[in-house]
């Protein structure tokens, strides 16, 4: 049997997801009710270990935050504890400060952290494993391209944000006999855009799973011409590409003199749609609206289980494992399985198939 | 390998649902496009069979209704062709008219019938297959509550919209420190009042599969008043009962001069519970909204995948098979296996216990 | 000009209602950065004057509330200060409590109440005048009855919440071919139930200004028949009533052996029409909901704009006055004019009069 | 009196604006079962006319519309009469068609046309005037910039959308301390920045009215941060533009080669911001999302009053006049006076005022 714990840790790492508060309070009402642990919140990731940002959650602390977006904790995507950028006289230097991370979680009596985060987090926690802090994981990206589980929270709520735009733009496109282009999340895996174009009603799905050809592009829009549809919705992923191409460098969020990079590749396809077939073509970027607001039910839902999931494995002895879902039964991986994979959309995925089969193209 | 057919039938039988559209789109696209069959709308469920209310569907009139609440088709949840009410000489009799369904059918070529809809409409269906009529069912249920699949179309959407309630009646709770019931739907099944209870941080959820004890209901709303917390939400599932007692037989819908049934178990609650304690208490019937309006994204998907599933399994020869997810698998079950059976949530399942961890009661 | 104050009190009264908090936050913050005063919350309503539940409010306790529902400082709607219901020696008796409540607002030194409520907070605020106690009103009411302004905040998001219903319950009266009924606020104007009903695209709209006749409606709904539209939605207000009849009395949400009361009309007329026409008819109704959640953009910067221009009247020296928009202009009309008036919706009025000309009825 | 008139157009033009379909439906019932008109509906704005492409409208053609986005008789923004693109000979001209225009409406027995349209339409329609077709305006901008009116339809619709995104940016902006910019429509009025900037709480709002300044934001941004408030949301025009500096020529929603247009003014100033204060800020664009999707219930039944108006404008005999709302009365002004002119937000407004008080800064 498990050794009796009494403080546990709880961090939230990488970008904003709908369900992390749903999370903490899961794991915080559940090790302080069920098992009468206390709780230590770690702030802004990886940093609170590094700086020593570390408070007490109470029961009141972490109540009514169900249905907040965004974390209590605040988060933090730069701070790397195996590779912290530090100055050291007057110059800057990368240095592992997973040694000190341990000791400040040590000296606040944390003996596991709930670490939720996606890829990077995991990553980043799997190296501070060897210097004796233990974690149980919980998966986090609204891209649900994390490799091990079928499901995470966060992807259900980027969904709707992506499909509520697709189907505003849809009016548009018909009345103006436009070519649209909405560009969402998804820089190595195309899940987004396949839910939020199939519920959308896309003619037209890009996938960097699936590169595209922008001749068929251009003509599966010609052929949808000649039979009445003057209009055509493509959505795609921010990482998409044309077959044999690169993915397109850019980053939606981030100023930058390079216009590729600026306007993302859904820019890129409308201007090489204008250029090749003279068809009139708009590109929207979706951005940053897909990660923040309030988490759909079904996020809230599925963030409470893994946050009740994780605190219950940590009490029962479990470490370095990271809660998921597979075949709709809960279970955990290894923390060391999951950092540095990704998920991808297989070729003949069910809703790929079925998104064939109501007449959407994949440009290929 | 399956004999190659000409024409099927496509119908929605029993109450409303969202995704129904999305459903019969994914059936006929994939008929028209993938396999050059002709698709026979039958109106109006059952009823359209027997009075021989048939439409050919193009692929035109299934365009554009993804989105769209409701049913093209019609549906009626009063024909059952095995006990069809008939007027004989004046007198009301019931009649088994499911060789006139047959009849008509065949007349129309029909070769199978891809037959949207729940227990009842299997089970009406189930009955016409001895009499050489086949079909493959897709199940529909916003209750959640079909044996044999873990999830159905309708119930995300059910579950957002009984949610956005919930998250209503908080703020009026807490500005006015009363105890509000919620009543949602759900006669055999608590699905829909456990997830929009978890997802909307309901104090206390009370559900058909675990009767309450009004006594410990009222203790606990005593208890959190004891802790600061002045008011309490309560979601209800309508066919939720005390210990001991009997569902409370009420219809939301629809009139009568029986107070009981007019109110619910809401109200009933909620007279209960102020002639026991004294506390003041009000609730609110959602009734017909949970199952209008514009299916969510994942109800869109979900029923594209069920559809585009369902007429693949009838091309390839299976018959009086059901459509179900399974494991997170799509597969098929017996159509006499669903027909009359309820799956209703086990004690310890998974969001059970999540939502006891974090500190609901289930009035027990 | 008017003396330098130093010290207000900001209270809510009556029931709950989207954009409290907004136009609390709207005065406070003028109140602070515009004016350094000093600014006490009240509790509870009058009741905070009444026990002296007063607590300072500062710039961060305001911060962050302005898109959430109910109210901060809490709300009451039992505590009337000219009639407040005491036990003495054991016998309940109604007590004027007016000079205590303005001895605890002196000693906390409140020059003078910035006091958001409706009808009956702004007579309960009138009374206490008399004995010494300024005040400043914002009124507040999601059915947009109150007299002197034409518009307030709250009822743009009662509307919204409405017409989403009615919305959904479109979709099912469609499938079903059916008479939907759906009564929505409004116990002495039918503001809701015109602008929900319009917004909705309701087919008959029930309001108290316009007493109904149940022979017209059945007619109506026969009519609609005759031109192949086999379904009909209802919008009510609660205040409906039948020519020459009277309002039905009921509380929606609060339980009561009497069938009529628990029902509401909605019960009522849909029983009416079945008994008169033999007309399958439904009722929903819709109770708290439409007093709750986040409050809709439009209310937000209306709120904000109220309580901002009342706290600058109350600096200006204006007292006994209720902040009003009139024919698109912010103003004040006195309290004393404010109180204990209704403003109906005229039978000329423009809403009224689209609505008849895009075929609604009025049952008229 | 008015001559008896049989037979009039109604035609909608320039860019998709929500609540098109409720004018369009209200004018032609009202036309029909009030007035028992002729309704022809005119396609593609202009292009109808100029091309000949109209068509009948019966009740039922407008039945079921009220709510859908978009336009069903199509819309365009090239098609100006007065100076069409034509190709002579090989050689592209521009052309005045309004004579051919008017003959084509001539023959289809229409004697004045409901135009529902911006700036721009108003000015070809006053430009047809001439040539002796007759129009009522109604005014079409979701930017709630024209001239003459205190509100158009489309504009809460799209204040709503922005509002919502601006809400969703909120948490991420929280939880990892950033500067956000939100870019929403408004090339020459602030209406939707403001709007959306005060009910979404944001900490900067910029117009094309209240030129900006540089150091002002940088300042601003650095006063909150030393009062713990580590993010900052900016709400800004896509016409917003510094001192002395000229509008940020983009276009959002069109490819270039440029990358200042490519992004538009909201990557411009975070650029800015970032090469000024080093401070970390990123920038979404919302672009068409604001134009599309279901109408606001608040611009159902503004369309719908429009509509209605309109019509009973043109019945009277009403000519070449604009249906305004102007301080809460329906009245009209002249098609010649709307034309090519701008309302912009007064410094003073009554919202600029309140957002100031509660803390916003405007840059200056």
């Amino acid at each position: 049997m498990a050794k009796k714990i009494k403080t546990i840790g709880v961090m939230t790492g990488g970008g904003d997801c709908p369900g992390l508060n749903a999370v903490i309070r899961a794991v915080a009402k559940t090790a302080i009710t069920e098992h009468n642990l206390n709780v230590v919140g770690i702030h802004d990731g990886f940093l609170g270990l590094i700086e020593n940002n570390l408070t007490p959650l109470s029961y009141d602390d972490v109540s009514g935050i169900l249905t907040r977006g965004g974390t209590i904790l605040g988060s933090s995507n730069k701070a790397n504890p195996n590779k912290f950028a530090v100055e050291v006289n007057g110059v800057k230097k990368f240095k592992n400060v997973s040694r000190q991370c341990v000791k400040h979680a040590k000296d606040a009596g944390i003996e596991a952290i709930v670490c939720i985060g996606g890829d990077g987090t995991m990553s980043g926690a799997a190296g501070m494993v060897k210097h004796g802090l233990d974690f149980i994981g919980v998966p986090k990206t609204i891209d649900n391209d994390l490799w091990g589980t079928d499901v995470t929270f966060g992807f259900d709520t980027a969904v709707t944000t992506a499909t509520e735009a697709v189907d505003k733009i849809h009016t548009t496109a018909a009345s103006h006999s436009r070519v649209m282009i909405v560009e969402v999340m998804g820089r190595y895996a195309g899940w987004i855009a396949l839910h939020a174009g199939v519920a959308g009603g896309a003619d037209i799905i890009l996938m960097p799973e699936m590169p595209y050809q922008l001749d068929k592009i251009c003509k599966y829009i010609e052929q949808r011409k000649a039979y009445g549809r003057n209009y055509t919705i493509i959505v795609a992923a921010e990482g998409a590409k044309c077959k044999g191409g690169q993915m397109v460098v850019h980053k939606v969020d981030k100023f930058s003199p390079d216009p590729i990079r600026l306007g993302g590749v859904a820019n890129k396809i409308a201007a090489d749609i204008e250029a090749a077939a003279g068809i009139d073509c708009r590109a929207t970027v979706l951005g940053h609206v897909q990660r923040g607001g309030m988490p759909s039910p079904h996020d809230r839902t599925l963030a409470t289980v893994f946050g009740h999931f994780a605190l219950e494995q940590l009490v029962a002895g479990k470490r370095n494992r990271v809660v998921v879902m597979k075949n709709n039964e809960l279970t955990t991986v290894a923390l060391s399985q999951v950092a540095n994979k990704v998920r991808t959309v297989p070729k003949n995925y069910r809703l790929v198939k079925a998104a064939k089969a109501v007449g959407t193209s994949f440009g290929i």
